[in-house]
């Protein structure tokens, strides 16, 4: 009851769901590249994938690209995947190993790991030219609990004073010391806000997750984030289920040391603009929200187990994927169900309920940030 | 002879095709289904594929999409397919049976058949919530001679008024009494207008329809509906073909109790925006054409037969159906390089001659609505 | 080195790539179209594959479609491939042999292989129609060396204006006199223009083309054409190799009787805007660049040798083909990975080398031309 009353608390009597323009078509989703993913931090992966000096990996964001790579001092560096010749693509398989340059493949402008030119044949005989002035445009990087951020922006605002309220708050899952135990990729004919509304309730969990509604009631846990970029709460693990599995049995050994309320808790925290991260006593899922266009999304989404859990040699990753995979096809199905009835001329806003009060607070930062491209202050 | 004068004295001399943006490019598009299709009596089948009570079938028009059921009261609704709630799509079946009401899939909002909204989870808890505000958006619906017409406009045009050349007009055909024998579907990459005017003319029909021309001759029989929403005549069966199928043999029971000189007669109108009637001594088609895009468009046609014809061990549509599916297919690839060319920048309007009246007709029909979106007063 | 000097004078210092836009979105390559594609003169192949009387060939132009044909008389003919009456396609398949006349399949109005309208039926009732006024639209037509253009500017430049500086500079290469042993088509995922500035450099050849670096040193030889609509120069030919081939042999007799210096030179040039032309010894290959999109290009290259050649028993062009098919392929992967760095939002346009003095040459010809349309003056 008192969880029930901190939701209401937190809701804005009279928020509705967002006009049809934000939906549909080119201007708002070109807009949204500009305010929101070429500003923001945006999580690429873990770190862990980039264990060697050299190895790097790509990231496509709408129509940029950027490469992800560790130097060879041990450090991760980002630059944008353009040459400053040509603009050709310098990197083209999705992952790989650098050896101690990027060479451009096309007039071979050559790059150190560090993003300095260092060759560029010919252009000594270009007057004034400088190699100083022709370093790749890097990519702001950092990292968290072992998960890879990058900012494109040339002046982002700062990680540690976006992610401040973050920052502590998951020691105890230990986060940076799992190891990704399997990957899924989705493609979702819906637009991307709607997928990230769909994860900040679970009104709908009765109605579309009947097996998940058995082992985490809705109305159940709380939300402890209510406003800002980063929203969420927990759901109770309903005995006598352990885990969110597809057994009920727990899938491994705790992925940390937890207080006792942890071991029966389900967490789920949207961090904007779209990861999502859902923390299970027993491993974690965290999701990639990419947008390809007004109507496509891209999800990836990854499943983090305890390292000694993997070592096991009997260790099945599948009890807690398949619990999730049945969930968010679930999920991925209602989106376009949704993005299509919105496109109808028939659409406007409809009222959000106390139960929706984290969609509605989503939607805030949302277009607080469209409003200017810069997070809100408080 | 008399035919043919009445034919010219309808023709405005000097008429002309239409420009080319209104065959190409979004913006005559999306001016057409706000102005035509949003604001039109559009037909979307026959009354019988609805029979039992809680049968529906959903409709798509452009990025619409309606419900049409039959409520237990045994009459016919519709509804535009949009959760008042979030937007979403409440049924995903293209066809299927209602129970008592219709439950969103997503948050479990739940209407009865009639639109109104009848269960709504936890919305009780928002202040001024009020059940009365979302009903489902509703569509007018009207039946005529067995075909149901919906129109998604606020304040329709009345049915009675638009119809009212056409009311009485068809009762010896028996329309409402026939039975559908056969549907095709058929996609054809043309605009959708070009599809109407090929209807509306039978000039090409000994250049691209040689087996139909022995049936039908073009300048036999007249037009009598040569201006306005609804246009088209009749040509004669020539003898010794009894109608207008493969075998030149009838292929049932007449539809009706037809008049001595109905019994020799091909009748086809275009009902003003998208449907097409041909009406045979035996059987009827009727068409529905549904624009996709600039350059695409979705025909759905129906054969139709005396129910007694139907109920024979025998029965065999295909004599008919074949027939104007070779001429169909005909007509569809000629309307495709009708677009093709008319994409050209070598294109301009060309003259249209008097055995073109009625697509010129047809034409100034459509300019009128889409000069103000309404039906031009005389 | 009196080579290289040459190069450098006619580089310009600070020349840079061009700006994004040229590359990405409609609007660029809408006006493309107009400004450049629609009033300049194209290569659509050769006289001789229109050899008899009454065969043609159509030729897509972005959205336009011309007939190019050889009249009774000999002469070669086009026309935009548009009905004056209702704007239909007339003729469909890709090439075949007109009769007398060309019929509209719609409603059979009639052309002569002039162009003149001859036959429409029923168009006489028509007050003041006139088929004087009907004429096909025509595209002028010019032959030179072989070669088929058309320009569908109403005004053309006159061709002999525009070519001036080629006429007659190519008679020992006897190109008239050649004929066609294999036609490849390619679809590159890039813009087009791409692939005109990477045919005019061959800085790229060592780091892309290691086997043609070998034959062709991209230091050796010189730009002779080095501003204006025809660019290029020679590269020469490095023994052992008597050829640019696989096997690094002649393929064939000389295509004409060549001077001493020529039989060890391959000669490169790009015709604007869309025609390139490669030279060797012992034969030609030549390309017809063709925008599909500002993202998609359509590409076909025809070799071309000396008939006698073609006529021995064991006559195999696959030596010549090869070698220019690999190569082809790695430069159209290299214009594709190009154009994806492009539409980063890090690409901003980067320094020429004077080694890309002939790509930035065609740059500002391609400027000149998109601000007003017609061909710069002196």
């Amino acid at each position: 009851m008192a969880t029930f009353l901190r939701t209401v608390e937190s809701f804005v009597q009279g928020a509705r769901t967002m006009p049809q323009r934000y939906y549909v078509g080119d201007e708002v989703f070109t807009l949204e590249q500009d305010r929101i993913f070429a500003r923001s931090w945006l999580c690429v992966g873990r770190s862990a994938e980039l264990a060697e000096p050299g190895a790097y990996k790509l990231q496509a964001i709408g129509a940029d690209n950027v490469i992800i790579l560790r130097e060879k001092g041990g450090s991760l560096r980002a630059f944008h995947n353009v040459c400053r010749h040509r603009g050709t693509r310098l990197c083209e398989a999705a992952r790989g190993t650098l050896r101690e340059t990027i060479q451009c493949p096309y007039h071979a402008w050559t790059y150190a790991l560090d993003g300095r030119l260092i060759g560029a044949p010919h252009m000594q005989e270009v007057a004034g030219f400088d190699k100083k002035e022709y370093s790749l445009v890097g990519v702001a990087l950092e990292e968290w609990e072992g998960f890879i951020f990058i900012n494109m922006a040339s002046s982002p605002e700062p990680f540690d004073e976006v992610y401040a309220p973050l920052l502590g708050r998951f020691t105890r899952f230990n986060l940076a010391g799992l190891a990704v135990g399997r990957s899924i990729e989705y493609t979702v004919r819906s637009n991307w806000k709607l997928v990230l509304q769909n994860y900040n309730e679970c009104l709908h969990c009765p109605t579309i997750h009947p097996q998940l509604s058995r082992v985490l009631p809705y109305t159940s846990g709380a939300n402890d984030l209510t406003a800002g970029p980063f929203l969420g709460g927990f759901m109770e693990i309903a005995p006598p289920h352990a885990s969110a599995t597809m057994s009920g049995r727990s899938c491994g050994l705790p992925i940390g040391a937890l207080p006792q309320e942890d071991q029966r808790r389900a967490y789920y925290y949207s961090l904007f603009p779209s990861m999502m991260l859902s923390i299970h006593p027993d491993y974690v899922v965290y999701y990639m929200v990419w947008p390809q266009s007004p109507s496509e999304t891209k999800i990836i989404s990854e499943w983090m187990f305890h390292p000694e859990t993997m070592a096991q040699p009997d260790f099945d990753p599948s009890d807690a994927v398949e619990f999730w995979d049945v969930t968010n096809t679930q999920d991925w199905h209602i989106c376009e169900l949704s993005h299509a009835g919105i496109a109808s001329r028939a659409y406007v806003p409809g009222p959000y309920s106390p139960r929706e009060s984290v969609p509605a607070a989503w939607d805030r930062e949302y277009l607080a940030r469209m409003s200017d491209g810069m997070a809100p202050r408080a």
